[in-house]
């Protein structure tokens, strides 16, 4: 499963049934947890002396696509998803189930939650922390200096639940509440209260999530998303938010 | 022609003076026309489940620059060009004269006409339809799901002569007419009457496209484009717009 | 320092102590100072019918990490440092100590001065005239075409110590003055004077940057920035700043 042109480590430690594509490169400080697949053209363990001499751990039954390059220093759960030509820097600490999308930019020092989906270019800033059960959809962009350039890092924090829709940037040290939900194309200067929906540049509250009705002609509440949204996330979660939620769309 | 550290697959179907650069590597389910060029890096064919068993079919003198992936189950006529890194996926279907920028990322499932030009870095989201003769520039994004995340998807439609500017947001479900323009910096929400100009955060109208004049000091209309702009069009499209629009400026 | 996969052609110049990183590839034209580091899967020199038959040549004690392509027709000076994935097109004319940040996209045709740090995602059109000591940030656009697509092309020019924060369009013939400052997720059509804040879609001056404190608390001024920010900067060039703006933060 290791490809002859792959070039792995002997340092590297693979577990069972990992496999490595065609022109990879594999460093030293490096561990993968078994099932999971490296494809082709990939840098996985970049050296780096910000890493503080830490391995680069990544759980099992991943996918990383190809051309992409992994810095050492950075531990993922399992069941990491990439697309292709992802960049991942140092101290990158992820629970379990990210999804970060085609050429999304993770810049390292930063911390992330579980079941987590970054899709396309999306640009995670230095010290970002991220809860669990987010979406943050293409050409997002959260930030960390206020006064560029200064050497002031003011980390944006996401929390749990929370959709921040495509071409948005999140301003130094906002946080973005629980459920919360960012309208495409805004730029958000001020925290964000829980389960509101705010849009605009610069972004305003508009009104509770909960104002949105699906479109798909049911009449249903859209948020919170996961009374109707369920798929890829595993049995126990859905029964708990089916529970939560009700069969008649009401919490 | 084929580079001897590419990867190809004996069951590749390649034309005629079909070029594979280095350290490239195509799959089994692949159809290339001939004359195509295939630079280093690039990945054409990658399997998915998602293709139907369908192959990834391109035309004749094509030229697809470094390190870019396209999976299988996409069409492409004649006389594609890309740029570096872009990522094509699954059921894309497009005609003639196909460009796309560096950095592009086509997800799929959708269907695009003949002439159109994507710049660098456009994100074209599943289910798009975009026409003919259309100009989409840099960090545009093409969205589908209205209330995200859904399982809702709402094609974008782009028809004939439209031209997108920059970091631009077209959401869910929006139709972009003839020979509109949308200003750079825009996120549309509603549908978009044929030759009008609309701009802003949400894009309002503005005027119509004949009110632009050249900055080429020549007092000519500068839309509809076709008028003055026709390198890269074959004689029989430049003279049939010639005629359409005569000598004067006027249609 | 040349890896065994390495492509690398006899006639390129390399300077002593270059590395070349595995499965990259040095084309003909190319001439690489000494002490130069050029990561893997990168290529170098690409060939172009645009560069007039010029060399791409890239100064002293450089990097150039991984997946990057450059064209043949540019020039670099010594210093250079660029992230993962950069695209940079012919006739690129740069000065000392330029950083490139991951995925950012040069489209040639375009100078450049010294210490100009450009961070992840920048997009910068062809015929942009770049000053020196100047902060772009990622998924900034430069644009050139005022009535797209037309032949007409009008130069974004950006002055010394200028500010460019996320998300930001410049549209053509906009010139960006001297220490200027635009705000994040802005649109900037008209010109800029020196030390002014601009900011929104369209931009509009908010104040001068002297308004602006550091973060830091401090309650010194954030502006000019480099009265407090000399990380990566020359002994010369930070002391002639200090002398410029004393130790108490005035001027």
């Amino acid at each position: 499963m290791i490809h002859p042109t792959a070039l792995v480590s002997p340092s590297a430690k693979l577990g069972s049934n990992v496999s490595i594509g065609a022109y990879s490169i594999v460093h030293d400080h490096v561990e993968v947890g078994e099932g999971t697949v490296i494809e082709s053209h990939c840098e996985i363990g970049h050296p780096s002396s910000l890493a503080g001499g830490k391995p680069l751990v990544i759980g099992k039954n991943g996918l990383i696509r190809s051309h992409s390059v992994f810095y050492e220093g950075s531990v993922f759960g399992d069941g990491l998803v990439t697309g292709h030509r992802v960049t991942v820097r140092e101290a990158t600490m992820a629970g379990e189930n990210l999804q970060i999308g085609t050429l999304s930019d993770l810049q390292g020092h930063c911390s992330i939650g579980d079941y987590v989906r970054l899709h396309s270019n999306v640009h995670i800033g230095m010290h970002s922390r991220i809860g669990s059960f987010i979406w943050i959809y293409p050409y997002v962009v959260l930030t960390n200096d206020p006064c560029p350039p200064s050497e002031v890092r003011q980390s944006v924090v996401v929390c749990d639940y929370a959709v921040i829709a495509t071409m948005t940037v999140i301003l130094p040290g906002v946080t973005i509440g629980e459920g919360a939900l960012v309208a495409a194309h805004s730029s958000v200067n001020r925290n964000v209260d829980p389960d509101m929906v705010v849009a605009g540049v610069p972004a305003k509250p508009v009104f509770k999530t909960d104002q949105i009705k699906l479109k798909d002609g049911s009449g249903q509440p859209a948020y919170p998303w996961r009374r109707h949204f369920t798929r890829g996330y595993p049995p126990e979660y859905v029964t708990q938010w089916l529970q939560e939620f009700g069969s008649d769309g009401t919490p």
